[in-house]
């Protein structure tokens, strides 16, 4: 590792019944020699508490821990996060393998971070419908609405006559006839990401007394929204998080079969960038890549091979973005387990893999620039775009889709993806971040505006640029009650009557070019509001009242970024024209460094001043290059 | 309401926990109001029984209510439709809510009409697994059969020699490894439907006594097949529906990808009328439309916009084909609940939506026309074709199909299609129904020939037409004993070697053009049968003796209007000519009333005699557009 | 049945509620009729026991006796299949039925062969989650392992941190919020393999003592590999199998929608052959078709009538393939039960189909060249190419595919078919067959070789040839430690360095023209090793080393049959040029005869010598013809 060019290690995150093999006896002494070890080789280490993997013994005595799926079956011990995230069995359990694991550990020199559990969620374990889960959800419910008078108004139980007499009458919103109260399913995914927020919290408590000055992060997963990460994060000192371009890529059921084809060896050029950003946000400002795809992946359905130069430029990505710390997944191919089909940097012989090579040949790279590569020279400023995603809102958005594509990440990347493809860096921020600094701010799919981000709107000089639905639901996830868009008035009055979604094979002009696709609003701008483009049946398209934009369709991507280019004009930005960038071309600022990565077919151009002296990569780029090149600091 | 010209209201269907907020105490202050607010506006009220609702309250008290899944499962509170058709604490509940609500609003002078339940079947709720249906099953089998020795026999438990040795033995018949026995298959069925029947007259003998003259109906869905129409309007004074046009094409299984597309707007030309005639039959002649789709709904994967137009047209159209009462679904679009984005004539703020000015303007056209819009004018008349749909012979398709694209109403729906393309009205009838008017009789899709359908058909001059597969199932949906298409016997004498189902990519022409798909009936002309047309291989494919034709082969549509229209040259009949209506346009008759409904992309031309006087619209019609003129009676 | 040349007839494999009326009291008096009408008439008898048909009284006493689904619910009686294999009392029960039938009819002198149970594993029900079930397994798992300790190693429970502490921990591989452990899953599939094989056995031995000189046999299914079929007919005299062309060919997941267009009327040209070559190395050299498919089925999704001439063809094609007797499915489609529209030799009114009279047909011709089909002239002999394949190594695909379409029969499918392309006849062989005789070896998806096959390779003098993933895993199912193509070495040096899976979208050139698609094992060729072919970006894709070939990367079907065909001449065969054969048109020798079959859509020209005289069929075959003509043996 050492030699590789490594110098942090993460370990133990699967380790509990190896450290407590019985229940109450501990053995601390394989971990010991471990972490003296890498100490020993001047390697720092990453300790992970090892929740995600319960130990077999704790399952048979206490059964009551497997989380219990929809249709009431008990989920088996033998793979991964077999606990529910309610059961007090499984909490009493994780403190005390944490705190004996904390105080063991948490001041030794070479434990630099502590990462918490182990990808929440992952296998679709955030909710879990056991007796102690439905139990918690009622308090949690108490706790919310106070009576269970105000539980029915917020649910609107009016509907279908299911008003209840008592929190003792909730139950869970699945296995009804029919879909449960939109606010019942609301309430439900709010509870079960708070009970991992609590989880976590727990954790986060034992671990900090006896681990000063260490970073406790958790690693969160790309294309997630069970659990509103930005509330998980509001314990932890960063965000890490696990990337995988080529699986993300494979499984993203936004993207079609034609991205998937054509992106299958070097990753889709935004859907890592966009995470980054993401996370980068979640922690605060602070990123880390806890698990870097190294090679192909076993999870997919297909799992191709990075092309040449992947791992590096991925690497790079990552530290362009704003990354402090690149960590992959894993040393070595294991050669038995259920992930024995997912590369490593090593071979399961030990020999390097083609992702250790490209780790060390970064790792050279580092070290050589390593004057240059200052902590100054990179610190990671406010972006000009935010683009805000708030977790909630895309749990509106799941229960009530209304058009059956339409949920997800979809909407957020496509928007992402557009300001990108126009050369601009993008902060993606949560609803409740200060967007004073933002210049332009945008709304992909904001479903649910509460007070806190309309004040801000309000209140900053920003172009805001709202996507459809935009601000239509109350927090209950009901109409806004002004009217599908109250959030944007009265800076840009207009009215919805409702909305059509578009099925695939439907689409309808613009006039001027372009088509809408998937969604539109049916809007009637009112006073000052003025209509940009219209649909060629008339609809509004685009509607904009000084620097309050609002789409009210959804369009296809060049038009997107026509018209997310238009907006950042006018808010002073500098977008690239239109295919100034080589499809499949990046770029990204950090401080005062500029980086390129290409994940196109051919050689790319890439579009910075004449007079750059190049540090890293040239200005023509190989399909996976890099480039970067320092520019003076304005 | 007044002021746009409606004059009947439908409320209080799903008000049962508002009516009995706890169990055994009635409240219906709020109701009397509803009521005396709507009359004083000179309203009147179809007023519905809330059991489609049950309230959480009474599940609470009465788990046993639940269904009972499949699997096993009980479904919860919280949505609609939670309860069992056999529960007798159902049954106890319904009894108490039903017969006060009869007491105190039967013969309110406001209330016209009176709704029972809503929607039976809707979201998979035919079918129950509970104890209690099973021992009605039991018992129902006993009733049938008599002894287990008349089911062994009509089951055939002797294949994989599962005989029964009790009624007691007799199990669900889900859940077997293997399928089960067909007609245990059947019976379930038949059981589950005849429940239905049971809990429908239960309500019904409880409002009629206390509710003179006033017509008791349920409101049928469209494309549901799960209970027999035809047996629960029995007790019912006529048939209401619920018709969604754009729902119904875009979630219709025999719908294509490209219908789905072209007519998302409009609906499919002949997806809306079918049931129109459908249900005008099962309600013995009187039809309503209970809910008509007055904008984009919420329960479709996508949820398009109807065409500028369409509400008014759909609205005549129902009158067109014989509806009483056209009533829209719904006032308002409600701002939360399951259905919040549902929409209704009114947007959520109250304001008109598109549907209320289209609504309005049929009240002002009828209002206008009052004059000519006689009682006597519109009268309905038996139509000159009677295409017989048989609810047990759907099932029998859904149980044994052979062919995965064969069951259900594709093939009563491409009949009719193809009729309809060539101008001719339809009755759709039962199995019992008396054909001796018709000159055109055609059986799409009735598997299961009965005694008394065969003996009208004999005893009738009609022109009959039947379909694959017609006449091939005995009561107990076995092979009919005389070689499959026996019920044609003696009149037209044939043999039926076997079947052959065609997937999707295979086709066989038919010699002379046209194709074969789906399905052929492998026949044998014995006697004074003559084939007309036959598959390239030799096979016939249409058979004929006299004014019998059988359809041995599922042909492409354009053939299979050419057979039809032949038939109906036969009947006497005076078909258009192809292609004579542009795609799209569709006429029908009313009285001495002719309509024209244009669904087309482009303006189409009316084929109305030259001197016609047209009182609605003109000879050519743009899309959504609506013609109506009068013909003398002859 | 003797009018139509037939002379064997299996009857009696579901009438165990007729053998045993109530518990322990058998009437045998209609099975005496039977057996002795049929005798009567000169027809020999294969009788079948009835354990695949649990009475419904049976299932009533002995409700443990049902098969527990994975998701714990008990499968219903009322179909067929309804026990699991490792219940106590359903051995007791089989063994009380079976032993009274053999003491019975063991020695009638009509009853010449005896079929066990039918079709172990159909509808799924290889697998039972009974608590019986588990009890087995655990000591199954104490027989295979001897200690705990010996399990988690070769389970490599360390990851993931799920060792176990006893066998009472071990639990089903199913429910686990992730996959379970590979060998987990992978043991729980060799024990149900190994508890069929136990049943199985345990009606053999009650057979064998009373019926000297019968060949005891299974009917096994096609597409199955649920259960080890060689070891079940460890057990055996010889194997059966049921063939379904039409069937096969629609159901198949590997078959493309064009193929089963193409031959949704003749079955496959490759695809039944496979399976009489399979079975014959399943039995011992001896081959029976249980079941042949004589007109349309009725469990494909669609159902087409065989060709014209189809019965005979396939008839012809079992003999070329060694079969010693073809029995159809069925004498008489039978009018009701789950079956009622599937075919048989007879209509159900009892008149032949043209199954029937194709049937008698092949028996007139046998019957009139019987002097020259001669049992010595007809002696099946070893084929030039031995293909293994071996059903645990198909089970380790499934469970870690890492291609989502790599697992099942679907390569070894490809590579029969490329081998038969060209010609050659092909003997499908398992694991532990010794190889010495064959000039070729072909291991399309052998993933674990053992000692024993791998020690056969090298001391054979065989040219070889391994598909992708041969030899890469343990019989843990872990990557095998001489890093993956560890079973060929030392004679095919070389290093995999991992693989990567091509989604149905991607291939990847071949240098000289073909293409990669769905796999590439990334290599290293090591010592003396060559590269033959290598994909456009380097990798090798074909490697050989004197007799030894590995192919790299899977292939489109013309550049594998090129590779086969060059190893072919390697080894002094003779292959077929390209295209030499029409399409559908396929070879086989048996003894001293030579079949050719012509499935394709034209006439084919036969590849005879130009002297040969016909005995049946001619050289130029029309679609679904046959020829045979005998050759002097060398």
């Amino acid at each position: 590792m050492k030699a590789m060019g490594l110098s942090v290690v993460r370990i133990a995150e699967f380790a509990w019944s190896r450290m407590e093999p019985t229940e109450c006896h501990f053995d601390w002494a394989w971990l010991d020699e471990a972490i003296d070890t890498l100490a020993g080789a001047g390697l720092r280490v990453v300790l992970g508490t090892p929740t995600a993997a319960p130990p077999t013994w704790l399952l048979m005595a206490h059964p009551e821990i497997a989380p219990i799926d929809a249709t009431g079956r008990a989920k088996r011990a033998g793979s991964r996060r077999h606990y529910g995230f309610s059961s007090p069995a499984f909490h009493a359990a994780t403190r005390r393998v944490v705190d004996a694991m904390a105080r063991r550990y948490g001041a030794h020199p070479a434990v630099v971070a502590w990462q918490v559990d182990n990808e929440y969620g992952c296998h679709d374990t955030t909710f879990c419908y056991s007796p102690a889960a439905l139990a918690a959800f009622r308090q949690w419910l108490r706790g919310r609405y106070g009576s269970v008078d105000a539980l029915n108004e917020a649910w609107g139980t009016t509907f279908w006559g299911q008003q209840l007499d008592s929190f003792e009458s909730v139950d869970f919103p699945v296995g009804q006839p029919a879909d449960p109260l939109p606010c019942h399913a609301l309430d439900w995914q709010r509870f079960a990401s708070d009970e991992v927020v609590r989880f976590n919290r727990m954790q986060v408590q034992l671990i900090r007394p006896h681990a000063p000055g260490r970073p406790v992060l958790h690693n969160f997963m790309g294309l997630f929204a069970d659990i509103d990460s930005h509330a998980v994060a509001q314990d932890l000192d960063l965000a890490a998080w696990d990337s995988y371009p080529l699986g993300h890529t494979e499984v993203a059921p936004f993207m079609s079969e034609d991205e998937r084809n054509r992106w299958a060896r070097t990753g889709h050029p935004d859907i890592t960038a966009f995470h980054h950003d993401l996370y980068r946000g979640v922690g605060h400002g602070r990123l880390w890549v806890m698990e870097q795809q190294a090679g192909p992946v076993n999870w997919a359905p297909w799992n191709a091979l990075p092309l040449p130069g992947m791992v590096r430029a991925w690497t790079w990505e990552a530290f362009a973005h704003g990354a402090e710390l690149v960590s992959y997944f894993r040393w070595r191919q294991l050669p038995y387990g259920q992930e024995q089909m997912h590369s490593g940097l090593n071979c399961p012989d030990g020999e390097p893999d083609v992702g250790a090579l490209e780790a060390a040949e970064v790792a050279r790279e580092v070290s050589r620039e390593a004057a240059r590569l200052t902590s100054a020279s990179l610190k990671t400023r406010t972006a000009p775009v935010a683009l805000v995603l708030d977790f909630p809102s895309m749990w509106m958005a799941r229960i009530q889709p209304q058009g059956a594509d339409m949920p997800g990440f979809g909407t957020a990347v496509a928007y992402y993806a557009a300001l990108r493809r126009r050369g601009l860096d993008v902060d993606i921020v949560g609803a409740d971040t200060d967007l004073a600094l933002y210049p332009l701010v945008v709304l992909p799919a904001v479903l649910h505006v509460g007070d806190v981000l309309q004040e801000r709107l309000q209140h900053a000089a920003s172009v805001v640029v709202c996507g459809p639905r935009v601000g239509s639901k109350s927090a209950s996830l009901a109409h806004d009650e002004r009217l599908l868009r109250g959030a944007m008035a009265p800076a840009l009055p207009m009215r919805v009557r409702g909305v059509e979604s578009l099925r695939p094979g439907r689409a309808v002009p613009l006039q001027g070019g372009g088509q809408v696709q998937q969604w539109r609003d049916l809007c009637e701008p009112l006073g000052v509001t003025e209509v940009r483009v219209r649909d060629d049946d008339g609809w509004p398209a685009w509607l904009q009242q000084g620097r309050w934009h609002a789409h009210a369709s959804r369009v296809d991507d060049d038009t997107l970024e026509a018209w997310l280019a238009a907006a950042a004009h006018q808010a002073g930005l500098m977008p690239l024209a239109a295919h100034e960038l080589a499809p499949g071309l990046r770029l990204r600022c950090r401080g005062d460094w500029r980086f390129a990565i290409n994940r196109g077919p051919g050689t790319a151009r890439v579009p910075a001043p004449e007079s750059t002296r190049f540090v890293i990569g040239g200005r023509e780029l190989p399909p996976g290059g890099v480039a970067a090149w320092q520019v003076r600091t304005p």
